[in-house]
């Protein structure tokens, strides 16, 4: 990533002169910017796309890639019936549960957000069979992946909408290294003008107030880009910027897995020209390994597989507060429970603790997974040849970290709740039954899983004791972000509205910049690109039918 | 409230005439307008206050209108010591306790909360002092108020940072009624031009960029008028506008009782020159009668007093969950647990259920209290004659409602293990002790326990044995704001800053429509006042201090 600061992003002036013209500007190269510019190149148009970092891809390439796409082709030609209100249902029930409303009008949630959802279920299948058709991004059907919410009755098509890349390994871990390696492949085989290490800093506005380019800097100093249609920005969320965050979450994350220059940038940049925006508090969630947060590795990796069976979450006090195996979005949020009466977060960090089986048999590299095998990098592990060696490295650990967590220490008598815990903890794995928190009921949970020992609990896979002899192991765990949710509001075209709902002529949105429909949900595996696409595929057609803007 | 809508925010050229010109333009009529009005006036400044309302006072009017005040003139009188270090410590271990670092610079808080942690402790006194001593409103000392934290050890003046003012009732709940009459008195008298009926829609700018105006609606038309020096809006947060709530707090809340004109007016206006938000994610809560947000009673007050000692709140499945007693700010972010297991808020309604006893000593139309004495509105009140009545009525009183809390309804053993709660509850109130949440332990808790039957319990006046007879009461409750806390970030003199942090020249804020570096907290009674006479004061002081401006 270049190291180019944030400059002001008050809008320039049309005066002067540009170093390149084109009809479509795509600022980003994740899945959203490169759909976007493939789409818009092959309506014809001239299209540069400016990408900040040295590398392209931005937080597409650290995915797997996995994309949700409901009613897709190859659903269809299995015969697969995923009727459109019921997704719309489902897609509704969970982005706002407190107004979910079977029976009212959109099913109770805002006209903007119904109208979204219907536009990924239009249209998300039609912009994948198009970047097939052109070879752009040929995919494999997953028809055995569930949903996260896979059991809820609104679930019609509960497996099926998933697809990958078509070259991505078995465990479906690198489809985003596959993706951007097949899609910049097409982009500048249609002739995409792709540049990189060009942070945008601000919009170029004509005298009419409408959006006619971008400033950029460079290594090489400023640059003056001319859009004749239409700016699009795809440049992701605000993971990065620790004053985004603090201002916007609803939960003090410590940081995420998008890519390092995933700043927020557009929320800046389109603030200056009245953009409304919208969802500012929403993110997509997945626990993250705490200490290579604070170290921001940019190789961190969401923790979507908490694999091991004898493996268990504790909080500073020892005790389990939940289904470690639960979809990675809703895992996230328990660490950010407030405790009102101790003006505190109890569980900000959790402890991951498992024992020599786990470590054998489930450790991977893949996924984000905290049980890591010999010779990777393990400097999150913490080790103790008894719990009681554990329950001390473990304290020593978090001592560091002190002065970022608000204090949070073990309790005194952590090792002995500890012990409870696990004895509660066998009990349960020994009748395959989780009393508590009713681990392993669902079907995302053994999506999940990972690999196991050859002889698990016969009845329930993702759980099995914990060994009565040590060596143990540990990690810290928080909650972090794939990537944030709010940003600018667009309509269904892509179109970056202003206070009025109004659109601000020339300037779009694709991606995690701009808000999301999906507000507290994730809906399933590849809910984040397959409506990406669905969209990229909007902004494109309508950008494409934009008037040429005059230039001053 | 005048009901002119909402119009564009987009800031208006200089050219045309005014309707009026002056030094200082005041946007509101809160304790923030009035108090910021009188200063500037007292520095010698022409000033104008323009208020959307009918009525003078804004939420303050509703207000009981304590003030906290670090280190005030009572205080240093009565020898009570509050250092100025610790003092921020306590501010800063609430408002971030996530980061709170006692060792760190800036207690590990961010550069800008620590300033205007500061500008709260040096000023809020004599911002007070000068009010007092010009009669605008003259205050007594309530030194036997605690903080709602007065336990932690940062807290080292527990008692006697609140003020009330003079006159107000016994009670001390209406001190915003005496408050604005006071300072609207003042303000009148020193000659400051009081216009209601003004919905201020947009700001204006001269060609340099500065603002140096307002364009306003009113009932006979638009209005124009000019401000030599400044424009200070203080029109207050955005608890009325449903679209801002969603997307910025971090709670779904339903209202709260803040006055009807607070819609958030600043967000777009400030907005629309390019301020930076800050703290959007956070509001000063509180419980609320859920029927009562629903009907959108004007009347609204937040339940800052839980009154009545046989009196607890179940959930839907009809167990406890908190402490009924916390301190109101910490109560209302019970409503919004989330259980990421289920993809609900299992607590966005709590059922308060008292007995005959409460009903006959603890009923009173102040501070908010569900419990009320016979002649008052109590449309909100569900009776029944046992405790099976009583499920059913609650049962039918929630079917109402299922279209706006996702379809929450009661568990189908709701009655069995109500009663089952209302034993183990009654065992804790006979012995003084609640073994599972600690009701009572807190000293605030017991300043707003309000009236209890002639012998309570004598160990803890907050709890007593539930009848086994009825009649049965209830309410539901659910968590709103009294005002939010999120705005265009100022610096400590009121200045609005764009992107850069560099302020937008000619353009103040204060009080709940920017940003409030009290985040998560709420310090005290009257956390929310005495800081706004603080900055009232500095933006007067600064907004003087500005040279006049060009008015084209």
């Amino acid at each position: 990533m270049a190291a180019i600061a944030r400059k002001s992003a008050a809008p320039a002036a049309a005066k002067g002169k540009f170093d390149a013209e084109v009809d479509v500007i795509i600022i980003g190269s994740g899945v959203a910017g490169l759909a976007t510019a493939l789409f818009s190149c092959w309506h014809g148009n001239k299209v540069l796309l400016l990408e900040k970092a040295s590398q392209l891809g931005g937080t597409t390439r650290k995915a797997a890639f996995w994309y949700w796409v409901p009613n897709n082709a190859a659903m269809r030609a299995a015969g697969t019936k995923d009727p459109k209100k019921d997704c719309i249902a489902y897609m509704a029930r969970l982005s706002r549960p407190e107004i979910y409303n079977p029976h009212a009008p959109h099913f109770g949630v805002p006209a903007w957000e119904y109208s979204h959802y219907e536009a990924i279920y239009d249209n998300a299948s039609t912009a994948t069979e198009l970047l097939s058709k052109k070879s752009a991004l040929e995919y494999r059907h997953c028809d055995f992946v569930p949903d996260y919410w896979a059991e809820l009755p609104e679930d019609k098509a509960p497996n099926g909408r998933v697809l990958l890349p078509k070259d991505a390994r078995e465990t479906m871990s690198d489809g985003g290294e596959v993706a951007i390696r097949s899609m910049s492949g097409a982009a500048k085989r249609d002739g995409v003008d792709i540049r990189t290490g060009h942070r945008v800093q601000r919009l170029v506005s004509n005298s009419a107030g409408e959006v006619i380019g971008v400033e950029a800097d460079t290594a090489k100093g400023k640059k003056r880009f001319l859009a004749r249609k239409a700016v699009v920005f795809c440049t992701g969320g605000f993971t990065h910027d620790v004053e985004l965050r603090k201002n916007y979450l609803s939960a003090p994350v410590y940081g995420g897995c998008a890519a390092r220059s995933n700043e927020g940038d557009f929320i800046y940049i389109a603030g200056a020209v009245g953009a409304q925006l919208r969802n500012m508090n929403y993110a997509w969630m997945c626990p993250i390994v705490f200490e290579k947060a604070m170290a921001r590795d940019p190789g961190l990796i969401g923790t979507f597989s908490p694999s091991g069976d004898s493996m268990i979450y504790v909080n500073k006090e020892g005790r389990r507060v939940a289904n470690e195996k639960l979809a990675y979005n809703e895992m996230a949020q328990v660490f950010f429970q407030w405790d009102g009466a101790r003006s505190e977060y109890p569980n900000l960090l959790l402890m991951a603790v498992w024992d020599q089986r786990s470590q054998d048999h489930s450790a991977s590299d893949e996924y984000g997974r905290f049980i890591v095998p010999p010779g990777t990098d393990d400097a999150h592990v913490i080790k103790g040849a008894t719990l009681a060696a554990l329950s001390k490295a473990i304290r020593d650990r978090l001592e560091r970290y002190k002065g970022v967590t608000g204090g949070l220490t073990l309790a005194p008598d952590f090792e002995k709740t500890l012990a409870a815990t696990i004895a509660r903890f066998n009990g349960f794995a020994s009748g395959g039954k989780d009393l508590d928190f009713q681990r392993g009921e669902r079907q995302v949970e053994l999506l999940f899983n990972g690999s196991v020992a050859p002889s698990p609990s016969a009845s329930n896979p993702t759980m099995f004791p914990i060994s009565e002899e040590g060596p143990y192991y540990a990690a810290l765990l928080t909650g972090g972000n794939l990537d944030t949710k709010g940003g600018p509001k667009t309509n269904v075209s892509g179109q970056v509205v202003d206070d009025q709902d109004k659109p601000i002529a020339g300037l779009y949105g694709v991606g995690n910049c701009v808000a999301s429909a999906s507000a507290r949900a994730y809906w399933a595996g590849g809910a984040t690109i397959g409506p990406i696409l669905a969209f990229s595929y909007l902004a494109a057609a309508a950008a494409n039918k934009e008037r040429k803007k005059l230039a001053k």
